[in-house]
């Protein structure tokens, strides 16, 4: 029964998943979703990757969180369009959720939208929301055995971010091990190891976001 | 309608709880429950716990992870019963999951139950599982906002464990802010820092740890 009731939630969801995506379409916006452990540093990779994109798109931001308009904050220096949805005591954003966003929006006005899911490996993966590509984040504090244990997240990502790498001498992270789990989840998917604080690796990430932001079907 | 429905989900957890609550009991076992995100460090407490709690107590432990047994492995060194529930795409155990934990140990045999919760900060704190009490676990290198942006594990937490502080003098922690959040939302929570690296801290903890489950009404 309760399998029941959270296959018609999924349903629902897919379905106003497929709306979102008619109106990304509609608009020609781009759409790009987070997905984190909490404090795995999604807010800092956004804080290093919207001035990147900014030469080019009209970026706007959509902040998942449980409680708090923190990182909403921290984004707010670019003077760009952010909308907070603040879920409570639920643990990732649905497309009803979206699309309530996507109202606050002046969506003539923008190509892209950065999605920053609630902190958790599980249930966002499980919710469409209407994006074009999902991008996996992890802090190399979290262990080198997340990939096996919370697979669906890099089955579904286009991308991994392996953050706080500046931290790899001070902690026990098998390397070889992160891979060879990775490389039997998703075969191609590319690694990006980054840094905020040695504010190393992102330019390798924001070259390839840029290419993958193009090569996607255009929606005009 | 979908309110109605997870009313309804917590509503007969909390019933089942109840049952739980009254099997632990009966046998005169204390069960603890650890919530952290993934990779915060719940397996490597634990690893340090149980040998410190094997002096005087018969100890069991029902590991909750989405897939893999790779935490259950870790802990078969102390040659103690444990129950690896497996929740694939759910995100917190239940207290279901637990009784049917319970039907695989011989609880005649145990007098304390250590909880080790699939990593997520939300989820789990809605799971009543019949548990004694909550320990909330933190990685330093999740940052200081944590409370604030999930303060309901944190208001319902008997103590926090405040991990990985061997990193501290690499990452920007405010251990002011952090505590002037925590105190605002549970004012008289104990905080121990600990780091497995150093392995400090563990000595205040375990005191702790034992005096809490000492103080806890006696259920013979």
């Amino acid at each position: 029964m309760e399998i029941r009731v959270l296959k018609n939630v999924l349903d629902k969801n897919m379905n106003q998943a497929e709306k979102n995506r008619q109106t990304l379409m509609k608009y020609g916006i781009k759409m790009v979703n987070f997905i984190s452990s909490p404090g795995a540093g999604k807010t800092t990779l956004l804080e290093k990757t919207i001035p990147a994109l900014q030469e080019t798109r009209k970026v706007g931001v959509i902040e998942g969180d449980a409680y708090t308009s923190k990182d909403a904050e921290r984004l707010q220096q670019f003077n760009i369009p952010i909308v907070q949805i603040n879920t409570e005591g639920t643990c990732h954003l649905d497309s009803y959720s979206i699309e309530n966003a996507f109202a606050e929006l002046d969506l003539k006005k923008l190509d892209l939208i950065l999605v920053e899911n609630v902190g958790n490996l599980i249930c966002p993966t499980a919710f469409d929301l209407g994006e074009d590509f999902r991008v996996a984040v992890l802090s190399a504090t979290e262990g080198d055995d997340k990939p096996a244990k919370y697979p669906m997240l890099f089955r579904q990502a286009k991308a991994v971010v392996l953050n706080k790498t500046d931290l790899l001498p001070y902690i026990n992270f098998d390397n070889e091990a992160f891979t060879k789990d990775l490389k039997n989840i998703n075969p191609n998917l590319p690694v990006f190891e980054t840094s905020a604080t040695l504010g190393t690796g992102f330019a390798g990430w924001l070259e390839w976001l840029k290419e993958a932001l193009e090569k996607e079907v255009k929606r005009v």
